[in-house]
């Protein structure tokens, strides 16, 4: 018998299983507290039967079905996603909406950080000249403008952060008509409008593309969302007859640049209110302790910011479909709830045609981290929303509406989720990891949450809070969750730059475009 | 009455309406040779009605209906794109499949360039490293190696012009298995092959994504097609655990760069024939006069190439689609014209799905150019093709298999194409345009024509060829046909560098992904 100290968690009393958090897995004959013996070596992250499984019964982690044995598996066994027959997602049809009364908890008071406030009440963390564009065809001259910038404007305004241009695929060569085209077109809109960005957007079109670029800085559409008065706009266009030539659209950009560097070096830091915090929570490169550790941790945060007043964002269609029964009892109220239900379907029929499903989401290093399918991912994804009523639920690109705990419908995909929680209004990203990514936006700072240390040790400069030691006993779900609201505050002043900062790692845009290109 | 030259063309004597070419547009009461006597101001390249035409008669242009007149016009009337009935597009069902005997042309010998010969037969006319990626998560990393290979390798090896990554957009957060993801899995797959690139691959990869690194290097699966014993390939995943830490992973990189740099540097040009060219055509921004001066210049470029024995690509079927059946007859069998209709109807299947159709092709900008709609379009972007036989017809992403004119099946956007027939092998790319773009690509020299001499003269350093003198008769279709041959061949050799190199104007790798994200 081994002498190495075996260390598993059971999450639910439910559960038949439970998953190895030992840095180099188990190895046969190591014992679990409840008496378990492993037949077989198991990597860390996976998952081992607790007691006898038959044939076809259900495999239960978190209190829920993940799966349904395919042949039985004996008490000790490895359970590895080839072992599981997967189970249908939750109809949408017969859902309980709202139905759990919301937990009364203190308001927290008294957290403040420093922040650039704008004129439409929202709040930066950062103070970017963003140079938003209406096509592709014009980033090889904004990629030239922002490198001059760089060089030879930024020192000269030392309250400016950074300048960011906003490149992206779309603009030209698409079906603007196509019911979908709202989704990337309300996108690029409301990115422009970006907390960080404070109020100064600069658009650099071509002049004969299908987006408009005064559709950019358009008043949204939406009732309830700030009207655009609260923006100082400029728009330029290279096909413009007054510019001779690339010197003289540079030139002319280059000016406008300075005006709106101007204003921006005006904004100072002042001292707000954690409720002015607007955090997007995300996870990628997910493993089996990423419901264990990293994610409550970022849920516990979730629920101190919203405690606080402040904002959360959650997404990631795919990743709530197959947990979304205990979501629904969680909204605020039923038209809430059927707003969910509709982003859910909306996705359901957006994959069907695309011959694809949920289970498309899964990835080889979930697998390898030993996410058996995407219900088990699903079921660790959500515990990032905490624990407070969802008050929300916002399409892709949209922009945020309310305080508290939104759902802001996305696909999963790393980037593709950050960009549209940028076009939210997200102006702090929080992003839990098990298996590890150099992910970073220009835009907000993102801070990068371990699910285990042996990647929080390898990655130290990568990584900005090890929620592995959760797993270890060496630190509880509540005390990584406060480090993690604290440094929120911290990087949120710019007091702390986070990793991504440190190294200049930056992701770039990508829209979600549901609609044909043409 | 004005004394000004009035210049306009009717291109086919069976045309009710020609095109005003001065660059001022014409004036109310301008006499056209013909005696036609304009009624209001007519702008440069819009249409005015040679006769008096009946409401529902057909409006004709390039002997082709371009749409019906919803009242009647009277002679002298410009007719913009409001006043006309667009028709339906050709069915697919009856066309004429390889009718049209090739016209017999002298083979054209003894032109040559300098150019990279890989092992594999191709020939690069810059000498790349490109570093391939498998997802967009590394994208912050890969941009940080470049900017270092830049600063620090570069200078050691003379011979290798520049380092570029291919970042893009792709590899999580997609519906892998979806039938459509064949297409972006081949396009990034060959844009790692293409001869610019010297078949040397280095590919940078997560660990965790779906798009496996290994399957950018895989072998084609496709006959006729070169195995991948010629090329040299390296992946390096980030998740990799003997990196400790960022610092780590880049030297590794860097390291691994030296080693395919080294490869590189060792290459030299030589002189290669004219038959080892593969231009890609593209327009974009276009106008009415792109039908008329640019689009034939460059089809009597394409067909000096194919005489040459070269290869010569043209795509976007959105813009080919109203004109197919003036291209069936030109297959070179029933079974390449069954290949070109398949992906017709593959496209308007596409379209179709998200409720479009090729309509949401034309642009603000084809509009104000005077291009009415898309079948007018369609018809001035054919011609770009010249007038040789298909060979060929390959589906977006594939590479390109026979020498001669093939038909790749690309949307119209101009990057999305431009990206794709990096994809197909193109080593040289010819872009025509009217109303303007700054376009250019990393991975090949793009030269850009100019339909109109006012676009030439007032972008004199963006645009390399002005084809406007075609319509002032300052030069004929056949002398600016040559002068872009002579152009391409200084230009592939690296004697000449084109305005977007010597800008540094590149735009963004953009995949077409028809299939679902995640």
């Amino acid at each position: 018998m081994p002498s190495i100290k075996c260390l598993s968690i059971q999450v639910d009393p439910r559960d038949n299983v439970a998953v190895v958090v030992n840095a180099g897995g188990l190895p046969a004959g190591s014992v679990l507290d409840d008496g378990t013996e492993l037949v077989e070596q198991i990597p860390q992250g996976h998952k081992v039967a607790l007691v006898d499984i038959a044939q076809d019964a259900p495999v239960l982690r978190y209190g829920e079905v993940i799966g349904f044995a395919r042949k039985g598996i004996a008490r000790g066994h490895w359970i590895n996603e080839e072992m599981l027959r997967m189970p249908e997602p939750p109809a949408l049809d017969d859902l309980p909406l709202a139905t759990r009364k919301a937990v009364e908890r203190e308001p927290l008071e008294g957290y403040t950080f420093a922040g650039y406030r704008n004129a439409d009440g929202s709040v930066g963390t950062r103070n970017i000249l963003g140079i938003s564009t209406s096509v592709q065809c014009v980033a090889g001259v904004t990629d030239h403008v922002v490198g001059r910038i760089k060089r030879e404007l930024l020192l000269r305004y030392p309250n400016v952060d950074d300048v960011v241009a906003l490149n992206h695929g779309y603009g030209c060569g698409v079906a603007i008509n196509a019911p979908a085209a709202i989704v990337p077109i309300r996108t690029l809109q409301n990115l422009a409008r970006n907390p960080n960005f404070g109020g100064e957007v600069m658009v650099i079109g071509l002049g004969c593309e299908k987006l408009r670029p005064q559709r950019l800085v358009a008043p949204p559409s939406l009732p309830g969302q700030e009207t655009a008065q609260t923006v100082h706009s400029s728009i330029l266009s290279l096909q413009d007859e007054r510019f001779s030539g690339f010197n003289a659209m540079v030139e002319s950009i280059m000016e406008l640049a300075q005006t709106h560097l101007e204003k921006l070096n005006r904004r100072t830091r002042e001292s707000c209110p954690a409720a002015d915090l607007v955090v997007g929570m995300q996870c990628g490169g997910s493993d089996a302790l990423s419901g264990l550790t990293a994610n409550p941790a970022v849920g516990f945060a979730a629920d101190l910011i919203v405690r606080a007043g402040g904002s959360v964002i959650f997404s990631e269609v795919t990743e709530v479909r197959d947990a979304i029964h205990l979501l629904t009892p969680r909204v605020i109220d039923e038209e809430t709830g059927r707003a969910l239900l509709l982003e859910m379907a909306w996705y359901d029929d957006y994959l069907s045609r695309g011959q694809a499903d949920r289970s498309a989401n899964t990835t080889p290093g979930n697998k390898q981290g030993g996410l058996a399918n995407i219900v088990e991912k699903a079921l660790g994804s959500i515990i990032k929303s905490g624990s407070s009523p969802i008050v929300d639920v916002i399409g892709p690109g949209e922009r945020l509406r309310r305080k508290g705990l939104t759902f802001a419908a996305t696909p999963a995909s790393d980037f593709i989720c950050g960009t549209l929680q940028l076009a939210a209004g997200m102006n702090m990203h929080l992003f839990s990891t098990g298996r590890g990514t150099p992910y970073g936006l220009a835009m907000v700072p993102v801070i990068k949450v371990a699910s285990n240390s042996r990647l929080a040790g390898q990655w130290f400069d990568l990584i900005d809070v090890d929620a592995g030691r959760i797993a270890t006993g060496d630190a509880s779900i509540a005390e990584v969750g406060w480090e993690i609201f604290r440094l929120i505050l911290d990087a949120a002043s710019g007091r702390t730059l986070v990793a991504a900062e440190r190294l200049g790692l930056r992701n770039d845009l990508v829209l979600f475009n549901p609609a044909p290109v043409t």
